[in-house]
């Protein structure tokens, strides 16, 4: 007989590359935090339950039902289950939004949050709703622009705690490709980056972004014929890619009360990038938020299970 | 004793993944054409000779030296033996501005054709000022607006035979990676392109530039939310890719007068970019223009050489 403590209830976090999971008690407390890299991405829809179970299954109390709250991409088409989209406008998902996941061990009751779509410009986002649901919490009533810097940014237009559009751009990844493997690669050696230069290419970037399609090869050009280091060849990609994305939000988002939820180097290469370019935003720890979302989740868990 | 015939030059196009020669008589008909994977990429500076020697050691003629007239990425710096870049504004680099290689090999006068670089902004190119040599050996004094599709694509401004200015664009590097190996290589799934939405996308990304950054997520959205193809994908990509380009393109360079060198899929793909924005281009089979520019160099082979 184990002597691990059991849990109340479990909070999920299951995305693409990354499974986190936290064992709470019933007033939210965190017991224990544990994780894998059985991500979304590399699973086939039966072996979900395994991996989860990996984590969880002594945290278990026996023959009762643990709540299990999800949110992310675990509940895409390919995922565990599909939790169909809210749509625009709309508040974040709450669990009575959820599916209820038929799990094979009768000691989990699953429940996976839906992600939030957008019809018009097309978007989706699955996860970064629970981290909306985690910031509202604390901020009720909430009127803005949040921005969650990441692989996918997400902007997103917030009035009275409804969110009202968002769009999303690949900007982490677009740089994570270029500086790993185009040809670029070449020039950006260095590891670290020159902030200056960094500030600069946001501000031309943002000045002219249609030409941002040329300014990239100018790298490239620039280490080969005049002496551009590795640091600064990394700022001018970093710099180019979020100067041409902050000309793209100044059109459908208010910059005048922006706030980043993060708390990485990306979250505070936006924060330069955006001072550099007059807008001042409030950075946000964002590393409880998720977790903050679906403990707002789980407080109706005893209203939609009854 | 091989009953080969011998060479009278050889002209060598070395690009960073190909290295493709062509064995000629002197008055410049090819009699034999080769090519092997031994780009300049997978080469260290020593292994080019044997390299070449593999393709055309049973060309040469014993005891006398056979000229061998090389273009592109083994001029690099990385390369055999750096040429040095000739500077815009700028005829094509000629036999004159060549460098001439050691070769260990007594049968072999190896002489390694320059790129041409640009100050400001900064650019290179090695291996397409051949191909513009090329182009301008059927059509001396040409003033218009060359267009060299590919991998990076360049857009150069002639005038009176003069490379005046010139601007490099990733646009092939960055539609291979994001199609493969970003998030949107999931709804892209068809090799096929649809047309329609290619040239829609062309026209929208020529209007709103520095939109693009957030259009590109919107493509997997689509696909997930709205049921969009993976043929309309695959060409939703490539147009707000190329419009963006064209988009940029506009401010530097004469549209009035464009000249495509390409036959192949992407060049068409241009070809009916520029279309759709009222531009007329005229396409011309680029196959055979980098052996063009190597001949004219090779004309005065025996100018240098005395």
């Amino acid at each position: 007989m184990s002597l691990q403590a059991k849990a109340d209830w479990i909070a999920v976090d299951w995305g693409t590359t990354n499974l986190r999971v936290w064992a709470l008690d019933s007033s939210g407390c965190e017991m224990i935090h544990r994780s894998s890299d059985k991500g979304m991405g590399g699973l086939a829809a039966n072996e979900f339950e395994p991996a989860l179970l990996e984590l969880v299954a002594d945290l278990l109390a026996p023959e009762i039902k643990t709540p299990v709250i999800v949110c992310g991409m675990a509940g895409s088409r390919q995922g565990w289950a599909e939790a169909p989209y809210k749509t625009t406008p709309c508040t974040p998902p709450s669990l009575e939004d959820a599916t209820v996941v038929h799990a094979a061990d009768s000691r989990l009751d699953v429940r996976i949050l839906p992600g939030i779509k957008q019809r018009d410009p097309t978007d989706v986002m699955r996860g970064e709703e629970t981290q909306i649901s985690g910031f509202l919490a604390d901020n009720p009533g909430y009127s803005g622009t949040l921005c969650l810097p990441g692989t996918h940014t997400k902007w997103v237009a917030v009035r009275d705690g409804v969110v009202e559009h968002f769009r999303t751009f690949m900007t982490g990844e677009m740089f994570a490709l270029l500086s790993s493997r185009s040809v670029l690669r070449h020039s950006l050696s260095a590891r670290e980056i020159d902030h200056d230069t960094f500030e600069q290419a946001v501000a031309d970037a943002a000045e002219n972004p249609q030409e941002i399609a040329a300014s990239l090869f100018g790298i490239r050009a620039a280490g080969l014929i005049a002496g551009l280091t590795g640091e600064a060849a990394r700022g001018r990609l970093s710099g180019y890619l979020i100067g041409a994305e902050l000309a793209a939000v100044r059109d459908g988002f208010d910059l005048a009360a922006i706030t980043l939820l993060g708390s990485d180097q990306i979250s505070k290469a936006y924060h330069s990038a955006l001072g550099r370019l007059g807008y001042r935003a409030t950075l946000l720890n964002a590393e409880t938020i998720t977790l903050n979302g679906l403990v707002l989740a789980y407080s109706s868990y005893s209203k939609v299970s009854s």
